[in-house]
């Protein structure tokens, strides 16, 4: 059961991305650019960098990871993953997971810089939802 | 006992960086840009993502990325740490580890993509392998 949250998500975080659900202490996030599948998972720390965070989040923040690298390759059938925590300008911790294609508007410069962007619609992101919630309810079954 | 390697580091990465040690499976190579503390880990495998690595190789690879990780932010005092596994551009798998700044050249960009460089003079390099030397001798230590 996960608990109720007191904590804050930076203002930038908020409205660049969409919510997506909350598991444990992580919270997941949609960038809002449709033109690359982009999660933001953002665990609730106080902490910065990485190796400070408290060992149980890391480990949760790590299959989540892999979990959604998995899926962003599976389901959107790109050609890298481009993984990164950075926080120069959003200090709040968050990884980013993004899947990338030969010819998209970056490649093969990364994406962080690159104000190129289109938002979702509605029904994409519910599409992108339906496709997670699905994906990650096969995995808890296969965990079982 | 580390084994004898038969992996071959990317070209690329053997003209860009100065070879420092091999720990384990993991080449350590320091990015030639002496702006930043700029570490490179090569996890000495076949294979694209850090999800598809197995899980021993995993494991000490963030073990390693912390111990640099905590060794760049004391040595170094830097403001922030970029971590990231890109490879567009290099496709086998290496994770950059940057120490960064307030007032470094690419602030509060990201690194990737900006040429700006000055090489390491042969002095410097000895210096931070010396650093570097003492600091996972006094690890070491601590772990046992």
């Amino acid at each position: 059961m996960t608990e109720p949250s007191h904590f804050l998500l930076d203002e930038r975080l908020v409205s660049d991305c969409i919510f997506i659900k909350r598991i444990g202490r992580i919270q997941i996030l949609l960038f809002n650019n449709s033109l690359l599948p982009w999660f933001i998972l953002v665990p609730e720390t106080d902490v910065k960098e990485l190796y400070l965070l408290d060992a149980e989040l890391r480990k949760n923040l790590l299959a989540l990871q892999d979990d959604f690298s998995r899926f962003i390759m599976e389901k959107f059938t790109c050609d890298k993953l481009n993984i990164a925590a950075i926080g120069n300008i959003v200090s709040q911790m968050h990884i980013h997971i993004v899947g990338r294609y030969k010819d998209d508007y970056a490649w093969p410069g990364v994406v962080w810089g690159v104000s190129k962007s289109k938002p979702y619609e509605e029904k994409e992101v519910v599409n992108i939802k339906n496709d997670l919630f699905s994906y990650f309810e096969l995995l808890s079954i296969k965990n079982d």
